[in-house]
């Protein structure tokens, strides 16, 4: 069959679709895998204890009404919402957040997407790409805007929703030499605001947003209060939006350790999910923004999808209401992630702590960022040796959108680690890993 | 804030936009609302106490289990699916329409979405927009295709589903005086084969796909068994896809009367939803295709939703693998709608049996559309009086993507009338309906 430019531009092979068919097909496999791939959370009991309590209550809320099928559970599966995405939740949030900021949102300020990746679909079209240039004397004149990524790397999931061709523009870091708890062997990231600020693009008029993830994923970076208040002050300087993406950060599921803070005004837009509390298989996105973007994205709901997935929405509300979700968070779910951090970080450094390897500092998020300088090989190499031997990590240089990483070989030395999976799996993942770049630097 | 030229295409004001906007307003609204205008299945008790038992036994089914945390409900929400869609409900419908017909199907013929929406977003911009013009000497040069609608009017959620412009091609009706169960007042409306055959844009290569919905939203028209096989024969001819939008279709929610069958080949793409069973909150939509087009229908999943919803598919699966969804359909679905579409038949007739109004002959789906030949007004502005009245209904005119409706007076003559409410709003709204419409014709 013949497809469109468009068909043609989304069924090229992708950094993401290899990285979910490789995931699939490790799930499905007869072959013990060690997972250090995936962006799926851990199972945490005392949280899925909550889920399945509110689970089993939303079935069987109705006990003493009149109609026996009127149930939250039937009431969520039974209707659409409107695009916008379920009124119910979204009021629920606009409590939470008023209670716990000073952003005094209404539900005019919120919409709902299936799915962070969904959210991004439509930010980095509604910000990227073609538009109208005003300058010209005629409709018919375009210029063409990038979203600008003002540290790369960055999350491998933006590199390929813009429905026409890539508009990005990245920033490459600093890369300082760091401590962690007090050991050395560690790096992180900040952002190069001298390039940034410099950057041609963004001087003339060729940026329609920035974005960042807080934390980073690959990273685990957590990008600075005064980096962010930088980054805010240089959106609002151009006139462009600010697009936080939130997915591992404050208030759920809180997965940071830094001392960081969460803001927001108008000109932010800051994107939620309910994935790393745990829920993925629901696909629900938060986008908090000024009206008009939420306007634009209810829109885009109502043609994407008519209307966005109702049970996660149902599942969350009495979370939200009860503030549980925070204090799951705050009391299970960050608390788990640090641990498999610091467990991480130790089986690293004993398989290769004498070797030129460095890790980023875990500052948050649901990964290890592993930098092996020099190493003989690319990570991409590094990638297929290690898949053969049943361990599934993820290359680097997929994280680079907006990147040319034939000039950049930092790009291809680093390697993103899942940490959600479970002791013996980070054991035995880690012993393969060490086990071979151990061997490549000793040149056997 | 400043949009791309995406953006700004989006967030126009649309007719699907509108409609959704007033769904959601008149849910919302504190007024008594006869809605005859959406698209929301009916609350059927006896369907809606097997997904209530269902959903209880997912929440509940590891009782016997040393994991008490390992219920299909917890395992559903808290994993993602790979980007084709949820594997065990993707077996479990290869096991279902292998057992009902000779399909041959396997797991590559299945892909899941966020609902119908989200597959006719997927499949319009596969099949309709800029192509590679083969016949060019160099690849920049391209052709414009459009998705041929053999038969308008069709369903208003097409109409803006293109990422850039509008890319239809529509054919008008013949429109056929017809007796309904022995009784006058009812029109069918048939494909012009003549003028499909003869379309300049088919013939000269700028048709992409063609697409019906079947039974159509808004008519309730089946096409016939013939009818499709001509159809079939044309793509085949020019090379191009069959898409049949068979959401209120067989073999569920099988919301049809008419004597017809449901045919698949590798040149036709099938699509099913969870949404008119009763489940529109789940947004779960199935295409039936060749593995090429379920390829490029996963990799969008990845991009735009980064995998499809889950839930769904767990509720779904259970019914699919005992064939109690088509029994559901066939014993209490089936006959509730053709209960519906008698009663308001009958209430509309003695209503305006003794006017110029006529009924699409009731095939199917969950609608009754209406023809008012030669009303003073346009049916946008009747849709304003009755939505001042209390009683939302969809005018006509956005129902013909692919047609000038400027040239085309039936098209501001009809309105779609769901008729899955409850019968007291039938009866109040159809009341309304007549007083107006009676007035106008009467010239009062």
């Amino acid at each position: 069959m013949n497809f469109s430019k468009f068909g043609q531009k989304f069924t090229q092979p992708t950094g993401i679709s290899q990285l979910m068919d490789d995931l699939g097909d490790a799930l499905k496999s007869d072959q013990p895998i060690n997972m250090l791939g995936g962006g799926n959370p851990a199972r945490i009991d005392a949280v899925n204890e909550v889920f399945l309590e509110t689970y089993r209550a939303l079935g069987n809320d109705d006990a003493n009404s009149t109609n026996e099928l009127s149930s939250t559970a039937l009431t969520s599966i039974g209707n659409y919402s409107n695009p916008q995405g379920d009124a119910a939740f979204i009021d629920s949030l606009v409590g939470f957040f008023n209670r716990h900021y000073d952003w005094n949102l209404s539900a005019d300020n919120i919409a709902l997407t299936n799915g962070s990746q969904n959210a991004f679909f439509y930010l980095f079209n509604l910000f990227g790409g073609a538009f109208n240039d005003a300058s010209a004397n005629n409709d018919s004149q375009t210029v063409d805007k990038s979203i600008l990524l003002p540290l790369a790397p960055e999350y491998i999931g933006y590199s390929d929703v813009h429905v026409e061709g890539q508009h990005f523009a990245a920033v490459l870091p600093h890369i300082d030499t760091v401590t962690h708890n007090g050991e050395e062997g560690f790096f992180k990231y900040r952002v190069d605001f001298e390039a940034l600020e410099s950057l041609p693009a963004l001087i003339e008029g060729r940026i329609g947003a920035i974005c960042c993830s807080r934390p980073t994923n690959p990273t685990g970076n957590v990008l600075t209060d005064e980096e962010m208040s930088r980054l805010s002050d240089i959106t609002k300087r151009y006139d462009v939006p600010l697009i936080i993406d939130n997915a591992y950060g404050m208030p759920f599921p809180n997965i940071i350790y830094s001392d960081a803070h969460l803001t927001w005004d108008d000109n932010t837009i800051l994107c939620f999910s309910l994935s790393k509390i745990g829920l993925p298989g629901v696909r629900t996105g938060i986008i908090v923004a000024a009206p008009e973007v939420i306007a634009a994205v209810s829109a885009l709901n109502a043609v994407v999808n008519l209307s966005p997935t109702r049970f996660g929405a149902a599942i969350a509300t009495p979370l939200v209401n009860d503030d549980r979700i925070k204090q799951l968070s705050d009391n299970e779910i960050k608390p788990f992630y640090q641990q498999q951090a610091t467990t991480a970080v130790r089986l690293l450094k004993e398989a290769m702590g004498d070797y030129p390897m460095m890790i980023h500092k875990p500052e948050g998020a649901i990964f290890l960022w592993l930098w092996f300088k020099d190493l003989p090989i690319t990570t991409d190499e590094l990638y297929e040796i290690l898949k053969k031997k049943g361990t599934l990590i993820v290359p680097s240089q997929h994280f680079f959108p907006g990147v040319d990483v034939t000039q950049y070989p930092h790009a291809h030395e680093c390697i993103r680690m899942s940490i959600a999976a479970d002791e013996q799996t980070l054991i035995d993942g880690i012993q393969v890993i060490g086990d071979v770049v151990r061997a490549l630097y000793d040149g056997k």
